[in-house]
This record gives C-alpha cells, structure tokens and sequence, in this order.
C-alpha cells in the first residue's frame, strides 16, 4: 500500500480503517533503511500512527514543527521523500532532522531539543499578522518538557490559536528525569493498554450488549477528553488540555484531530501516550540503546571516548570524594552508565536542561565538589552564558566533557561540533584541551581534577589507540633535521593525517596539538624563531578557532602560516570522510596545502 | 542606629521591635548613595525588610544566593560593605552586584537572572555530600519565574533541603508577563496591604476583645500559612508552599523564617509580596524609572541609542506591516515603549526569557514576518545556540539590536558586552555591523529591513552625533598622502579617539570599521598593497575578535598588524573611560601603541 501513496494527496484517500495496513509498512521500510543506514530508529517506531494521523486529518499547507526533529522520518516518508528514503543521512540524501532545503513541508528545521513551541507559535503570530489560516501545530516529546525553552514557550502561548502534541513516551533519549515529569504523566503506556484492551475484550463478549456498550462507553470517554479532562500543569499556562490518549491507536487519533481541527480554536495541549520502538522488539525492550542506531557495516565493539572518559571518571571517583558528574538526559551517550550505577548519589541527570546543568555544576563546585559535565560539543552551545557568568566568571573547578566534537558525520549541520574551539576559547579563565588519543583523554580528566579552574576537553567518538600522553606540552609526531614547515593538528584524526603528510614530504614536521588555550607558546616561538612556516588544521570554524589563535600569537613575526578549517559554513550530512574531503582536511587536501607552502616558501 | 551593627552579631542583637527603624535608616542611607553614585534604587529599596530578617534569623555560615544579584545592596551593608558603601560601583569600590572576591557571604556572583535555583541547588548538594549542615537560601525575583532556567532549576529540586524566597513585587526590570506568572500571583501589593490594614485598625479599635481578637487572627493566618496554603504551580514540583506573606513587614518575615530555619526540612517556597521602591514615593510610583538610576552628577536629557533605535523601528513599522519587536522584559530600557503603545500586536514582551525571544523570533521571520530582536549585548549570550541553530541556520532575516556592547562602566563583569564580536562572527551567516553614530544606527536598522539573512547591530549606550552614515563600506575618518599607519577603531568611543590621534600623528589614518563581519576587504586589500601598518581597536575580547579577523585575513600579507582589545580578563566596575584606560584603549594608550608602531616601521 506505501507505494501506492505518492503524495498527501493519495493518503486523504484511504478509509481509515486501511490506516493500520499502511502503519504496518512504515514499521517496515523504516526498520530496513534505518537499519542499513543507521539512525533513529526508536523514535520514529513509536510516531507512525502519530504522523499519519496527523497528515490525513490536517492540510497540507498546515504547518508541523517537530521538536528535536529526530522523530521526522514518517513525514519525510509520506512527503516526497519516501522513494530516496534509503538514502537517509548520506551525502546529497535525505537529511535526518527536518530540513526545509529538502522539502517546504518541513517547515521549521530542528535538531537541539526544546525549540518547537517557541518556533510554531512565531509561525502562528505570521499567520495572524498577515491575515492567514493554516493551523500549527508543535509535535514535542516529553523530554522536551524538562528544556526551560519549552516552559518560556509555554508562558508566552496566551491566546494564539496553537495545537501542541505531547508525544508521552516516558524517555529523553534516557529516561526522563525531573519532578515536573513525573507529576505530568503518572498514566503510563503499559498499565494504560493493558487495561484498556481487558475491558474492550471482555464487554465484546457479551452479546448483543456489548458492542453498544463498549461504543457507548469509547464515546463517553472520548466526549470526557475533549471536554471535561483537566491537567494542573497546562492549567498553570490556560491552556485546554485533551488526554490522556493512545497515541498507537490511529482511529482515536484521526478522531481527536478531526475535533480540534474543526471545533478548537484555543491554543491546546494534547497529551498522547506513545511507547518508543513501537512495533520493534529489541527496541520496544531497550529504547535507549535503539534511540540511535548504527548502520548495518558499521563495526562493533570499538572502543569509544566515551567509554573511556567514564571509565576515568569512575576511577577517579573511587579514590576522591568529591568528584560528581552531571549530564542532561544522555547518561549512556556520555558514557556515565557505570558511574551512574556505582555513585548514584554523586550522579546527577538533569534532564535536557543544559543550561541549568552548567550553573548547577557551578553551585556544586563553589560548595566544594569537583563537577565533570559530560554534554556533546553542539548540545554545550545551550550553556555558552553559564560557562561564561556563572563557571569562569568566578573560576571555579568545573570540568567539561564535550564529546561528538568536530564533524559528526550523518547526523549534519544541527549537531556538529565545530563551534566549541572558538565559543570557549573567548572565554577567560577556560583552558580548552584537545585530546587525540585515548590515553590523554584519561589523562586530562586526571589532570582536570588537579585543576583549581574551569577546564574543557574536548575530543570526537573515537580517538587514536596510540599511547602518547599529556604533559601540558604539544606533541612532536614527527620532525626533522631543519622542518621548513611545521603541521599544527587538533585532534585524532587531523593528527594521523598530520603524520602521515610529513612523513612523505622531507622538511615537514607534524605536531599534535593537546591544548588550544592556552598554545604552546615555546614550541610556536620556537617554530617562529627558526623562520618555518605553519600550516594549522582543525575541525572548527576558522574564526575565533585555533588556526587565528596561533595567527594572532605569531602575528609580530614573520611567520608564514595558513588555517585549514571550517570557513564560515554550516556542514550537512555526509559521512566525517567526506566532510573533511569538503573542506581540504583529508589527507590529499593537506598534502596540497603542504605542497603549495613548500613552493612558496 | 545602623552605625552601631559593625557585625551581623551586632544585628542578632537587636530586639525584633527595633527592626523596623533599622529599616528605615537603610532606606535613608540607599536612596542617598545610590542616589549620588547611581545603581538599582527600587529594587533594594523593596527588599530591606526581607534582607535584614534573613539576617537577623539565620547563620552567618547560611547561604544566600540572590538571584539577578541587583538587590544585593542591603546585604552588602549589613556585611562588611556598610562603611565603604558610598564607593558603590566606583573603580576600586563595592561592587553592584554579589562577589566573592569582596566578602565570602556573597557566596555565589550573579547578575544575569535565572541562576540562583540552579546554584543554589549546587551549594546545597555540596553541603549534603560533604556532610555540612548549613541552610541554603536563594532569593528569587517573579520576574525569574519567566526564565527557563528557573524551571529547569525547580524540577530538579526533589528531596534536596533548600529555601527560595520568591519576592513577588509584579516586576521584572519591566512589568511581568506570561501566562504562568499571572496565576501565580493574582494577589496584589496593593490590595492585599489595604484590606490587612484595615481589619487591623478595625480590631484594635474594639475595647478590651479587640487586641486578642486581632493576635487571635494573626496566629490562625500564620499557622495557616505556614501549614495548609498550597499554590498549584509549586506542587507540580513536589516542593512546600508558604505564601502569601507580607514581604515589608519585619516581624512576619522574622516569625516565618524562624519557623523555616527549625521545623522545616523539606524544599520549600516561601513567596512574599513587596513593593518594589518601598518607602521612595518616586521610585514607589514609577518603579521602572527608578530600576536603575544614574549618579546624580550625570547629565539629563542626553540622546541614547536606545531612543534612537526605538524611534527608527516606529518609522520603519508604520510603512512596513512585517515588522515586529520581541524584547525580554526590557521595552523601555531598550528604547521599544513607543513602539509597544503604536503597535500593541505588533510588540513582544517575552519575559526574562532570551532563549524563547530569539527562537520565537525565528519562527516569525519564517512565517513572512522580520523581527526585530532588541536585547542587551550581554543578556543575548543566553541565545547563543538559538541565534546559531534556529535563525542562522536556516539563513532567517532577524536582526539583533545589541545595545550595551563594549565596556558598560558601573555595573561590571556581569553585564560588559565584550564578547558580541566574537560570539556573533563566527555563527555563518550573521552580518555584524556596528554604528558609531546615530544616524549609522538608523540606517543600518532600515537596511537590516532590507536584508533577508541575520544581522546583528551591537552599539554602546551613547553614539555619536556625526552625521556620517552607511554605504556598506567602512569610513575613512582621516587620511594624508601615503599613510604609513592605520587606526581601524570599532564604535563610537574608539572612532573619536582614532580620528583626535591620527589627527596629532603624520602619516596615520583613522577609520571607523562599521561591518565587523563581513570585513571592508576591498579597504583592507587597498591598505596592504601599500604596506602600511594597521592598529585595531575594539571593545571586546581580542579573541574571535575583529583585530583577529583583520589579522587572519591579511595573514597572506607582510602587514604590521597589532590588535588592541581585552586580554582574556573580565572586567570590574569602573568608569567607562577608566576601562578604556586600563585596556590601552583611552587616546594616551592609543598615541603610545601608534609611536611604538611608527617607530619600528
């Protein structure tokens, strides 16, 4: 049937009851692709009905806002994309978050969580400004409800006509935290479904009653919803609020739709009850470790930074007291499993509220504890004010972990990580440390404890096995009699390739750097004196990163330096090889940098 | 009798009887140093009472975090700072804000709002997990309930013993908006002082049953209050609710607090109502006005960015139906009353609440409208990531009114825009321009109208009244035959002092950069191709910065190239021109840096 459906057009078409044949398929064709390609797998299970609901009752100049975005398969799929969806968050193929270039139906990109209700009800004030009346409607997860972005949205709301879904799965991408939460949905999936289908079953036993009564009871039920169903927490906000309703069963949703679209006009909150990995065994089992799925070749079993930095962490715990460790709803993508496990009372999951993670780490350490807050490079962008007023300001010891840094690869633009070297960098009081093996990762959590000050590491998944270690001092990897240039590399990769060019060009030497604040000022003064140029490589934004670090150090010499880097663009989806091939951090791209200084020089 | 509390030993001292004239000579002592040095006058003027009952009622070794930190003044009297408290905000005097450095009973830095439950949350962990036993207490403005943080912060209280005081006076820096504050206090200042007033006066008028009757009352209110009041937003928290009381009425804070410090363990609310400006019938009436005040020796009636952009938004609104104004809690300190009583639907008052401001701003410019963003240079730090992953992203025409951008003088480390240039540059797609005159600030707003991707104008508080305007191109200011040397100054201040000191030096020009992204480079080509040397100057972090921008994009060249700026340091209270002068940035520090350089050529 999904290949019959080649717009929204033929959707509307379909009687209702064909919906569950068609959810079937999505189920499908996305546990395929998503499994070859990777991927969020769990999410997008659990909102098959939830999308199709949605596109078959509302207009397609109606505008969906998807929180986080990761959920956007299943409108991909029904909107132009479904036939290039195996291409799915490969070079020049379908981006994996909501991305209007692809198509106008995505109609406000997402990525970081916490941005929909903010962004649709901008959307519903155009629409009102400019005389329009297409409905909005913002698709959020509970785990957006603990972001204080979705809150300031909520507060903001007033009278502007706005539909918002609370997708109710009970997860972040970990488990939900926070007591707002907890309050918000006490009705869960599995004790809802169950007794629901118990009472469904047995009034259908009774004859010639039965049916009536179970059909006179759904539509008491669903009058009471619409109606009469009150929650403490959207009251605050004067929000009508409709729910709780099983967000898996397609015919309660068309209906509930059908009702709003037609006869609500206040702005609304619809509460749905949706179980992540729908459909899916393994993943209705473990939705955290199927949020995001590997492709089908990708390796397994490959130690990752994360692994190692918890690890570290855990050690260091053992034998000081007061180090604690914070993250926002990702405590297995940070590697803080064990940590979690074996310091419960030292562990700290604040929910997907980076901000009030950071000042929070702050309060901790000016009481005398040792933080290390472990959140992703791009996700850190969230708390570029506390780090600086609340951390540096008062430079205390908080220490930050920032993996997925540099180019992320197929998750693309929203989630790289090539702004960190130069948002913290401008800070004072910030030592950003950059290591490329697993050793100086370890090593730097060690030396980061020891650390009266706010120190960041920042490093990508995986790192070099290579036992070199961390003195404070860069790495000479590879030198020579009388280096005419010198490559100055952050982090693994750039370094082995780094390595590998002066390896094959007489003259040139390679150097890992482990710090970007503060530089190496001898090694560069060094280079400087000796009259050798420098050619720096990073994966960041050129500006403010670490090429214009050594530039501006350098710049009373005569030094001839150039920056290979990010230069002021934002990096779609593709693979990391093919990211650094785009902007000449590959290794024949370097060699032609190298080539071209060496002829210059 | 405030001369003799040398020590909050001094204070504990006092019979409760005694308080209340205490109070009264704070008051006289605030309204005349603040009046002569400037500062926050309502603000500290509402929470006299409430400072000296926390006081009087807890340890010394208790924390107090005040949120915001501008009402910090009378805690600073009563520790420490009471005798030197005519230094206010002078160089070398207290600070306006909370500091460690000062006194370790400011025992965390605030200044931006939202952190206090965050940090106090920390201090309390601490405390918990280092086996102390001190009471942790944050003093929350209502205007903070607007913030994300807040909310972040309160859901992730839990079982954590702490106290925040909610000081509810209906204001922000503005009046307060959104939904979830109106239903958190709908009772009033006003209303609630008259009708306790009243029945009081009653009472005690009744012979012999009246003054029992009236005790009677007050100890069922006040058990009442302490035991059964609940408030539907706290409970979805999970957290104890004490409330309302009256927050300038000493003997009810000492009761309450008392009871607090030795019967209550669990998190608790306390939320009391004052009367921002209490006891200043001025600043009573017009509490905005009197927020911040300006020493008495300033100047009256001075033209400032604000009104001027303010004035060109309204002119641009009257012909142009797609534009519309968000500000966080600040209209009419960033110049946009006007606009907001010309265009009520027009004009969006989001709270203190930056994040959603710009993302909700994204969301309007993708539904056909242009905002405008009007929101300090250092408040605009919180929107860091939305500025990157929701308007520039997607390439959105917002444009970003930074007032406040370089030094700030008074109000210090937390509030110095130094860091705009540098956080804005290197987001892709963000034009960064900066007007030096009045008239450059407004046609730099018309032609931001006319620009379909973002543009951040950052611009001090004063500007100059030149009549040079904007072409796109930088300005030359002064230049001679074959310049040996230019002076490239970002803003009005530095533009003045390039022009006065090149106008003193042969060979030297002077020219005032109004695009800091994109660069002149057709100026910057023309200056190297004829081998002169450049000084930069800008207030701002030289990291990230322009002079490093400049310098990386002349790297190619054999430019003389030297960047003044701040140094990696934040900066304390002071004048502006004593800022200026301790960065090298005043015309003395200038000539020096322009003779250095024209002696080496």
């Amino acid at each position: 049937m999904l290949e019959q459906i080649k717009s929204i057009a033929d959707l509307k078409k379909l009687d209702v009851k064909q919906l569950p044949q068609l959810c079937a398929e999505i189920r499908e064709k996305l546990i395929a692709d998503v499994g070859r390609n990777g991927g969020h797998l769990a999410s997008n299970l659990g909102v098959v009905e939830l999308t199709v609901a949605l596109h078959y009752v509302f207009d397609e100049r109606d505008k969906i806002v998807w929180d986080v975005g990761h959920q956007s398969y299943v409108h991909k799929i029904l909107t132009s994309r479904g036939e290039n969806f195996s291409s799915l968050r490969r070079k020049g193929g379908v981006s994996g978050f909501p991305d209007c270039e692809e198509d106008e139906r995505d109609c406000f990109n997402t990525g970081h969580a916490g941005t929909a209700i903010s962004a649709a009800l901008g959307l519903a004030h155009a629409r009102d400004a400019l005389g329009d009346d297409y409905k909005v409607i913002a698709v959020v997860g509970d785990g957006s409800m603990t972001c204080g972005m979705t809150y300031e949205a909520l507060n903001n709301v007033k009278n502007t006509e706005l539909l918002v879904v609370l997708n109710d799965n009970n997860m972040s991408i970990g488990k939900n935290v926070g007591s707002a939460t907890l309050n918000m949905s006490k009705l869960r999936v599995g004790k809802y479904d169950r007794n629901k289908e118990r009472l469904k079953k047995f009034l259908l036993k009774i004859p010639l009653l039965g049916k009536p009564t179970y059909k006179f009871l759904r539509w008491c039920k669903r009058r009471a919803k619409l109606g009469y169903v009150r929650n403490g927490y959207f009251d605050n906000f004067d929000l009508k609020y409709i729910g709780i309703i099983d967000g898996n069963e397609i015919k309660d949703l068309v209906y509930y739709f059908t009702k709003i679209k037609n006869n609500v006009k206040k702005p609304t909150v619809m509460q749905i009850v949706t179980k992540k990995g729908k459909g899916y065994k393994p993943a209705e089992d473990d939705p955290e470790s199927y949020h995001s799925v590997l492709p089908a070749d990708a390796p397994s079993d490959v130690l990752e930074s994360s692994a190692v930095a918890g690890d570290t962490l855990c050690t260091l715990a053992e034998s000081h007291e007061n180090v604690v460790a914070v993250c926002a709803a990702m405590a297995k993508a940070t590697g803080l499993s064990t940590f979690q496990k074996q310091f419960p009372d030292r562990f700290f999951d604040v929910g997907i509220a980076e901000e009030h993670a950071v000042t929070f780490a702050a309060g901790m350490a000016k009481g005398g504890l040792h933080p290390f807050v472990a959140i992703y490079s791009s996700f850190l962008q969230r708390s570029y004010d506390q780090i600086l007023h609340d951390v540096a300001l008062q430079n205390l010891p908080v220490t930050f972990l920032l993996d997925r840094a540099g180019f992320v690869g197929e998750d693309g633009k929203t989630h790289q990580g090539l702004f960190d070297l130069s948002y913290l960098s401008q800070i004072p009081n910030v030592a950003v440390w950059t290591p490329a093996t697993y050793k100086q990762l370890s090593m730097m959590i060690e030396k980061a404890y020891r650390t009266e000050s706010p120190v960041a590491i920042r490093y990508s998944k995986l790192l070099s096995h290579d036992e070199r270690g961390f003195d404070g001092r860069w790495n000479v990897l590879k030198t020579c009699a009388e280096p005419k240039l010198y490559i100055l590399a952050v982090g693994a990769r750039l370094s082995r390739f780094a390595e590998a060019v002066a390896a094959r060009n007489d003259g040139v030497a390679a150097v890992e750097v482990t710090t970007v604040k503060p530089l190496d000022h001898a090694l560069l003064d060094e280079i400087a004196s000796n009259g050798a140029a420098l050619l720096t490589l990073e994966e960041n934004v050129l500006s403010g990163g670490f090429g214009q670090s050594v530039t501006a150090y350098l710049s009373a010499t005569n030094a001839r330096i150039r920056c290979l880097g990010v230069d002021d663009a934002f990096v779609k989806h593709a693979s990391v090889s093919e990211q650094l091939t785009q902007f000449g951090l590959d290794e024949e791209g370097i060699d032609a940098a190298v080539s071209e200084m060496l002829s210059k020089g």
